[in-house]
This record gives C-alpha cells, sequence and structure tokens, in this order.
C-alpha cells in the first residue's frame, strides 16, 4: 500500500470512462477552443458564483507559477510560508515563471502565515523604496503543506493585511476540496468573498490524471490581457486541451470532486485516531488528508518490509514521517497499516520479554 | 470536416484503450519512477539504436524549449528558420526557457534552412567576442513548417556547418513519423548518425493525446545534470508521468507510430494530386501531412460554407491556406474535400455562362 | 592615431574640469537625489522642449537595456534592423533585461529600416493571437550603425506604422549630437515631434566619460513606475550619480555637445573627401562621424605598419572597414592618414614600374 | 554634517587627480583592452597574492549580480543572511542576473549567518533531488550590514560547511578595506586561505567615484568563460574602462585604500565611545565604520533641526538610526554632533527643571 502522495494514485474510474467518451468525437478546435473547455470555464464560474478567469494546465507547479508570474513584477516579492509548495518544492518555478520575483519565506504554527511575522515585515514600508524588491502578493496553501486548513477568519486577517499594503492573495489549492470540505463551506466562501485573488485549483491529486486550474478573481487581472501569453510562452497551453477539461467536466459533475475528498479526509481520520491509540504522536491537527507522525526507524524498517510506502519529511523533524490518503484509499488498507503496526508493537514486547 | 491542423484529433483508440488498462493499477510512483515510464526510456534507445537521455513532456513546445534552454547559455544564439515553430509560433518559448537566448531567424527556400545563409553568419565569427552573442545551436524542423523534409544529405551538410563552428544541432520533430515515413529510413540514420544532438520526438499530432519526449543522443549533454531540474522549474515534470508515457508506450508498440504516420502522409498525397488536378497551384512539395494551396477567396468561402475547417497561411502569401492530414483522415473525407472544390468549380463555370 | 571608434577617446577637458570641480564639494544624497542630477533632468526638458522622464546610466549598452525592458512584455517582439547594436554588438542585452523578449531583425538599405518590410511583417497580424510574440515596439539608431541618418521625413513614415500598429519606438541615439548636426534641426523635431517614444541618449562617444540616459517621452511610460525598480535591479543606479550627471552637465552647458559633433562630423567630411578622391571607395552616404571604405589587405598592413588603428568590418564585406573620427580628432590627423595611404599608393606604382 | 551613508561622499582628491592625468592621454582601446586596466588587474593579483579574474564594474549591486550570476544555476539556492544588502537593498538583483536563483535569507545575530541555522538547511540534504532548488553558494557580508566583521575562525567555519556541502562561497565586500583594517590581516588571509571563492571588491564607499571589482579566486570559475559575457549582457562593461580602473590604480597606490578605511574606522570608534558615553545604546561591536544607535524622535528631530543627516534603520526596531563615516569624516564633525546631542540632553534638562 502506498501512502507516500495521493499522486501516487490511477485517475477515478468516472474521470476516465468521460475522456474515453470524449475522445470519441472525431475532432474538434485546439486550444481550449472546443466546447468541453467552453463549459468546464462555465461550470467553474457556476460553481465559485462569479466570474472568473479560467486557465487549465497540467500540473500543480505549473498552475501556481503561472498564477504568481500575474501577480508580481519581475522585482516583486512573493511572501509565503517557508514551508510552503512553491518554496520548497517546486525548484524555483516562480521565480523562472515571473522573470526572478522574490519568494520571501514567513514563518508560522502549523504551516500556517502567522499574521504578525507578515505584518512585521510588512511595516518596513518598501512600497515606493527603489532599493526594495517591491511587495506584490501573498501565496497561501489551503489546505497547508502540513495538512491543516486556514479557518475563514484567519484568511481573513490575512487578506485585510494585503488590502491595507496593496498586496494580491493567492491561494495554492492543490488539494483545494479536502479543504472545502474540512470547513464544510461553499467555494466562494473560502476564496473571492474572504479576498482571493487567484487560486490554483487542483483535481490531479483528488481523481484526476493531470488536471489544474488557475482561477482569476480578480476583475482587475482578468481585464488584463497577460495570462494566455504567459501560459503559452510557458509551453503550458495544451494543444488538445480536451484532454484536460474533459478531466475537470467529469471532476465537477455530480459532486465527484467533493466526494473524493470527503473520503480522502475521512481515511485520514480513521487512521490518525489510530496512530493515536497505537500511542503515535501525530503532529498537527489533521484537516484534509495528510498525517504527519513520529514513527522511529525500526517501526518504519518493519513497515517497509511489509510493503507500506511513505515518506520521510525532514521539514518535520528527524523521526517525522508523512502518510497521504487518498480517494482510492480502502477502509481495509488503513487497516492493514494499523495492524501491521500493532504486530509491530507486539514483537517490540515479546523481544524485550 | 477538419483540416486546420493535425491537433484537432482524438487519440488513436489503441493509446486509449492503453491507458484505460495501465490507470487500472491501484497505484505507482510518481514523477516518472513508475515501471511504465521507465520502459519507455528503454524503448526509445532501442528504436533509436543508441543510449539516450529521454524526458517527456505535455506540450510540443515545452519540448522545445526544454530542449533548446539545455543547448545554449542566456548569452547564446539558436539559428533557426525565419518560418519555423519556434521562431513563429511558440510566443517566445525558448527565449523563456533559456533566460533570454537569442532566436536567430534564417531564410532558405521551402522552409529549409539555406546552408550558405548559415555559414554566411558563421563566419562572421562571433565566438568569443564579448559583444556578440555566442553561437550555440541549429535547431531544423524536420519535417519542416511548410511539409518538406530534409534529405539525410541536407541535414549532414548543416551538421558539419555545426561541427566546424562548434554548435548543437536540434530537431523540432513535432512530426517525427511523418519525416521517417517519407524518408524510408531508421530512426537513427535521421537523427544521430547525421548529426543530432537533441530531438523533440512529437506523438501528439499522431495519434496521441499530450505526449511529447525530448530526446538527448549527444553523450556529453547526458552526463549533465541540468534537464531535469529545467524540466521541473518550467513545471513540466507531470506527477503522474504515467499519462504521458503509457501515450508513449502504445505510440511505440507495433509500428502503430509509422502507421499513423504512413496513413497520414498518404492521405496528403491523394489530397495534393487532386488539388493538382483541380488546378490549384500547391505550394511546396508535399513530403509529409501538410499542404500549402492557393485558394482564392470565393472558393475558400464555398468550402467553409460547405463545413470544411482549414486555416489561411499568411507566410505562403495573400491567398495561401494550408490543409492538414491526419492518423484520423478517410479516403472519403479528401474524396468529399475534392468533390466540394469540383462543384464550386462547376458552378461558377455554370454562372459564367 | 586610433580611428577605431569614438570610445577610444578621453573625455573633453571642459567635462573632466567640472567633474573635478562639482568632486569639491564634500557630500550630497546618493542615487540622484542631489541637485546636479536635478538640474541636468531639467536641463533635459528644455533641451527637448517637453516634460520628459530622465534616468542617467553609465553605459549605452544599459540605456537601450533599460528603454527597451520598459517598451516590451516578456513575450513581446522588438523590431530593429539587422545590423543594428543592440542587435549585433550587445551580447542579447535587450533579451536579459527584458526576461525573454524578441528582437526581430529587419533589412533595409544603408542600415535604415525598410518601411516594406517592416509593414509586410506587422501586416502577419500577430496582435492578439497566442502563438505569436506580440508586436511591442520598434527601436532605430539615428545615426544608424553605418553612419547614415534618417531623415525626419523617414522617422516619420516608420513612427506611422507603430502608431498604427499599436507599437512604441524607441531611438538608439549613441551618437545622438552627430544626427542632430547632420539635420542641422532641434531635439525634439528629431524625437517626440516625428513619434519617438523613448530615446537612449549617448554622450560617452562625444567627449564623456561614461553618460547615457534614457529619456522617456510618451506620458504613459512616464506614468508608469516600472522604471527606476528596472534601473536598480539591473544594477544601474549608480550611488554617487553626480559621477554620471556632471558630466551631462558640462556636455549639455554652452553647446558643447553639439560642437563636439559637429567638429566629428566634419573631420569624417574632410576625411571621406580624400578617401574618394585616393580612389576608395566609401560604402554610404557620411552623414555623421563613421566611414566605411573598402580597403585591400596589402594598404590595410601598410597603414597598420604605420600605427594606424582602425576595424574591420564583417558586415560591410570582404575588405570593409571602419575609420570613426570624434569631438578629439585634428584635421592634421586626418591629412596624416590621407598621405600614408598616398604615400603606399605612390611605393605600389613605383614596385610596378 | 551628512552621516547618512559613506556614498555621500566625494572621491579622495588623489584618485580624482589620476583620473585627470590619465584622461590627458589622447586614446586607447576600450573594453579594459588599455594599459591601465591590465596594470590594475595584476595588481589585484599582487595584493592577494594569487592568480585571480578581475572585472570591474560600476556598481556593488552590479558586483554582487556578477559574481553570483556565475555561483549558481538559474535552479540555484544562494544563502545569504536575512538583513544583507542583497536581500534586503538590491531590488531583487540577484535573481534577475541570476536568472531567477533563488535568494535563501539565514537569521543570526550581528548581522552574521549563524553556522547552525545554516547547517540545518543543508542537512536537509536538497542535493539531486529535482523538486527543491539546488544548493549552490554562500554570500557572506565582510563587514556585516551592522558594522560587525566575521574574525576569519568565524569564515573558515562557514567556508567547510560550503566545502562538506559543495557550495561556493562569496564574499560582499562592498567596504572591505574596513573589514581588513578592522581585523588587521592581509586580504589573502581573509579571503581565498579561508575559502573565499569570489569577492566583490568595492572602492566607491572608501574613496572613489563608482569603482567595483568582482574578484574571482577560485580557479575552476576562472577556466569557465561565463563572465564576460554575463557583464556584457548586464551592460556592466563600460567602454572607456580606464574611468574605472584609473580610480581603482589610485586606489590601491600607496596604501590609499588601507588609510583611508583606516581613518573612516577610528572615526566611527570616536563617535561610538562619545555615543556612549552620552548614554546612547550602541546596538552591535563597532568594526568597521558604521553605528547603529537608538535615539528617540525628540533627540533626532533635534539633530535633524540642526542640519545632521543620517538614516533611521527599521530592522533595527523602531528608534534605530545608523551613522556611516568615511574616509572624509574630520574628527570635529564628530565632536560637533556629540556636541549637539549633549546640547540637546542639556535642553532637556532645563525644560524638565
Amino acid at each position: 500500500m502506498n501512502f507516500c502522495s495521493d499522486n501516487v494514485t490511477s485517475a477515478h474510474p468516472q474521470i476516465m470512462q468521460h475522456l474515453v467518451e470524449v475522445n470519441q468525437q472525431t475532432s474538434r478546435m485546439p486550444y481550449g477552443e472546443d466546447p468541453i473547455s467552453l463549459d468546464v470555464a462555465q461550470r467553474f464560474c457556476d460553481i465559485f458564483e462569479t466570474t472568473c478567469g479560467c486557465y487549465p494546465v497540467a500540473t500543480g507547479t505549473a498552475a501556481n507559477a503561472l498564477a504568481l508570474s500575474c501577480s508580481a513584477p519581475p522585482y516583486g516579492a512573493i511572501f509565503c510560508h517557508q514551508e510552503s509548495h512553491i518554496f520548497m518544492d517546486e525548484c524555483g518555478a516562480v521565480e523562472h515563471a515571473s522573470g526572478g520575483a522574490r519568494l520571501h519565506p514567513l514563518p508560522g504554527p502549523a504551516g500556517k502565515i502567522d499574521p504578525k511575522a507578515f505584518q512585521a515585515v510588512l511595516a518596513q514600508n518598501w512600497r515606493g523604496v527603489v532599493h526594495h524588491v517591491q511587495p506584490a502578493c501573498l501565496s497561501i496553501s489551503q489546505p497547508t503543506e502540513v495538512g491543516t486548513t486556514y479557518t475563514l477568519e484567519e484568511i481573513k486577517t490575512l487578506a485585510n493585511l494585503c488590502k491595507d499594503y496593496g498586496l494580491l492573495l493567492h491561494m495554492d489549492g492543490a488539494r483545494f476540496a479536502n479543504a472545502i470540505q474540512n470547513l464544510g463551506c461553499r467555494p466562494a466562501e473560502m476564496t473571492w468573498q474572504v479576498g482571493i485573488d487567484l487560486l490554483s485549483f487542483g483535481a490531479t491529486k483528488n481523481g484526476a490524471l493531470a488536471a489544474e486550474c488557475v482561477l482569476i478573481f480578480n476583475p482587475k487581472l482578468n481585464t488584463q490581457t497577460h495570462v494566455p501569453f504567459l501560459r503559452k510562452r510557458a509551453g503550458h497551453l495544451v494543444s488538445k486541451m480536451f484532454l484536460i477539461t474533459a478531466q475537470l467536466q467529469a471532476y465537477l459533475a455530480n459532486d465527484l470532486w467533493l466526494d473524493n475528498a470527503s473520503h480522502a479526509n475521512s481515511m485520514a481520520q480513521k487512521l490518525a485516531q489510530g496512530l493515536d491509540k497505537a500511542g503515535l504522536k501525530v503532529l498537527h491537527p489533521v484537516e484534509a488528508n495528510e498525517i504527519f507522525v513520529t514513527m522511529d526507524q525500526p517501526l518504519v524498517g518493519a513497515l517497509f518490509d511489509a510493503g507500506y510506502q511513505f515518506y520521510p519529511w525532514a521539514l518535520g523533524g528527524p523521526d517525522c514521517h508523512r502518510l497521504v490518503t487518498a480517494w482510492s484509499t480502502k477502509p481495509q488498507d488503513v487497516d492493514n497499516f494499523l495492524a501491521a503496526i500493532a504486530q509491530y508493537s507486539h514483537n517490540q514486547t515479546a523481544i524485550r520479554w
């Protein structure tokens, strides 16, 4: 069983089935000018209860880089959590896409940006001073890189700081659905209604093959003509766009996206409770589908030997490991994993005796 | 019927079928560390009869930009035909990926670079002179942007110039299979054996959904560690890599790639002959699956009205239009199109009388 | 005697003297907030009879790169003559500064862009089409790279094309004063009054040490806040700005800039007439301070042996060489050079007999 | 009296005098191929007791950006102190010059990087992992941004970490002479002998007009051919190079550079002692020519009213201000400033009574 990430999974059968059906059409215009792509753009507007720009791409890194390259000049500063994906796991994609904008890391507990730390930097008043990179954007991850979820209030607090200091607010929603299901709110409530200007909406980790979408809520950004050109020159305008948008069409239909996330989250809860019962330390509140747990090397070795796969997580400390559930995780998978831990503990006790 | 481009087509059923099957596996490691991706890399080595680096990506623009960003420093010059896709149709992707390298356009008849024009520039001796961009690479398209195909001798002539002046040689093979079938040679013969260092190998236009691959033959480039990082930071490392490599696996199996190209080429021949018989001027030798034909506005209007789709081609002159056949083009499609032209001529004659 | 370039010269004594005097002040605020820098900005407005943005930098390459990085998005196209300095002699500086904008070379006789060639490209209608780099700016050199000067009418013709197609118009005025003196017009007449939006105003080649200035006439560009940040992050905001602006202050005072250029131009005329009399072929009309002349290798060798320095000019053909006069060229220098040619011819004739 | 920065000063008379003399020569070849530039390159080798590459530029930002663009690939990480000039005061110049490399800020007391914090990041083992920016370089400032000086041992400790993890080590020596005089060591001892690979050697703040130099000690970097091209395309190859190198020639002659720094440092000591006696809190050890002192607003207002100029320093806390001495600071300037403080205190006491 593979708990390494939710990107180890296959596509959900409904998504694959839809792709097969769409592919049976003989032809359609390329580059997003096909009926499915146009329909998906409208679907996003409906689901988010607003007019928004819609730019599908194939990877989460591409989505974040595109969104942020629209949000900062080359001499701009983009603030983010010091453990965020864009800072730690995208190999400088934002710097590349933006022509050299600065990612400025900020601290904060539980993967969330500390508003005081953010404000302290903003209060240095770089605006208009030619020696300083210019504050342009804050990027938050929802859920965060450690599987926690900002409350709507917490987002609003950061959004207010952005507003006060003239910054845009971007949300990296690689696991957007998981956060929505955790908070039990509507997409609009978690985004533009609390001040989000741009969203990287992810589907790949929650049932799609490769389907992400930059959604732009800020009307000013939508009247600019930058985005299509930035996407094209980055090589992210897929010619047979229906490949991506057919996935999204199925993903957004019949609440599949919400059901998948709901399932993944509940599997994470089940797993976390089991780990807790087993006496293992879970590091953060489990508010999505990721668990960070302290497991010593012998236990980890035993689990690896038993065929389980998961990653060590250096940022979480020496013995920290990450377990990720997904739309495809079965209750039995979780039970088996917990049983393997129990078995190991049992053996250990026996050895000691 | 849509003759706009070969990217208006669906995926070939064998490719889609294979993707469905692969997707039935529960999980596999992401980012290309899965068995299918590893197998495809080996398949390319077999087909090209050499060890080569293999970097699958989702778009042709991404492939070209990645290949060329590995081939030139930011102060480098990349020479290309003035009508080439990288110069005319990728919105500056090479400049972006390479950190600002220069695309230097060269003239030449029938979409092929004139070796004399190339040599004349090289003979200006920019090498080592700090004021000049440094000659780094030549990129040729095979087949060319106007549907012609370089002979092996023609490639060798350009490769010798590259060698003499210390340049790498890149081939944009968005329609690689069509050129192979036209020349009736082995992939090795048309690439590294005649001096190609890097190849953008395309599958999307010939039966895949979104599958391209940078193949690096030059051993020096393969010992460098640049390429994976450049691909990742450009957002082109697809997490569920099997999406791309399963397409390639099916594409390369059972000569599907060659059969598809062979069919598309023969449809182009059939169409070209029909156009010629109808008294229309075909601009270039038809050596792949693209035809450039002069058709006046009334004829074009009549064909549009009859439901045919194709693009005007400004680079070919005022009344030039492009017709592209594909793996999915049926003989009947061609016959119908030619019949529509005949019908139009008939009507015109009638009107005159 | 060194005819290699006007950048081999020293600073004019009045400029050096002024710098020495200004340096005797104990201190002043850095980064251009000193009285001299403020005064120079006003002087430019007076001389150009308009309000203009004023951004002094130390090199011509920096000026061109800064001006053009304000004139094109990263996915923009900047058109220029195929022999222009920005295309041939600045090692990709524009591409670097602009984040990868395209320099698109255009042909034209006598170093001037052929309006028809320019219009033919513009007529391809790239605007708004995501596959194409977006036409953003035309850059012309006045005088041109081959020492000719656009007439005001010629500039207007190009400016009208720019206006029709929504492009900015930049002038590389590395030898601006030489062109002004050649045309006998006012600076305003040769710039914003005929449609120039931005000017790289050069002083280094005409009596300064290192002093160039980007002047922005277009009001829309001046209301943007980009330029100061782009200059700073390129490392071109000199802290002791008075070093540059004191040079410009002396340069612009008492018509020194015009007198220097007038002298250099007249020395070029004298030299060109002498070369013509000597039966040597001068390639272009001499309309500034540069002469391109065909001299065979034996003659060139003899002149080198006699201590003369000048460059071969590959772009002008096999035996083409460039001779540049300057503010410091003495009539005797020209006479001596012409005498050396006469001496060589005399010797040759003697040998033949 | 202006204590804002050492860049508010004029050039030292010996430097200006030398420039005037050199300028009396009629001509010399441009772009650094003149005798003075060649001599300066040799002088640096002598002073640093080693063969080193020598690349003069006009600004400190240009020097840092050039040095670091040679030290990291576009996907590289450059570590630096979170208060360093390159992170806080150069508007993203390193990101620009390097094509988007990451500046990763590190904490540490007294402006010095904490080796433990540095090691903790390195220990996360990013090397070779495609998702992470690749550790490429550490940049330290000597003296630091808060006027302290690393001991040779402290540099060695950081250099050993760099060596262990395969990073280059760069020193921002904008005030290099001040650090040398503070430590009382030879230039070689403070640079390549303790592991420095590249140095930004500053002269502008210590008596020159605009003269900085990138010195490259690492032999591997010197065999690469990158640097000249990177300098040129950044617009930092000054054509009349003698302008910069004549300054450096005079600066390095007769220990002028050391005498100037020695004087500036002693003025800082005198000032710091006076402030201390006056009961004001000096924040860091004064180990160069910068003082960070806490002064409340009424005192600051009184000093401003009395004609003194200095900057508030937000990074040092609410009431922190920076005072900088220079080669031109007179003992009387310091005495007057301290007297003004005493006068203010006297008045305050009087008011209270």
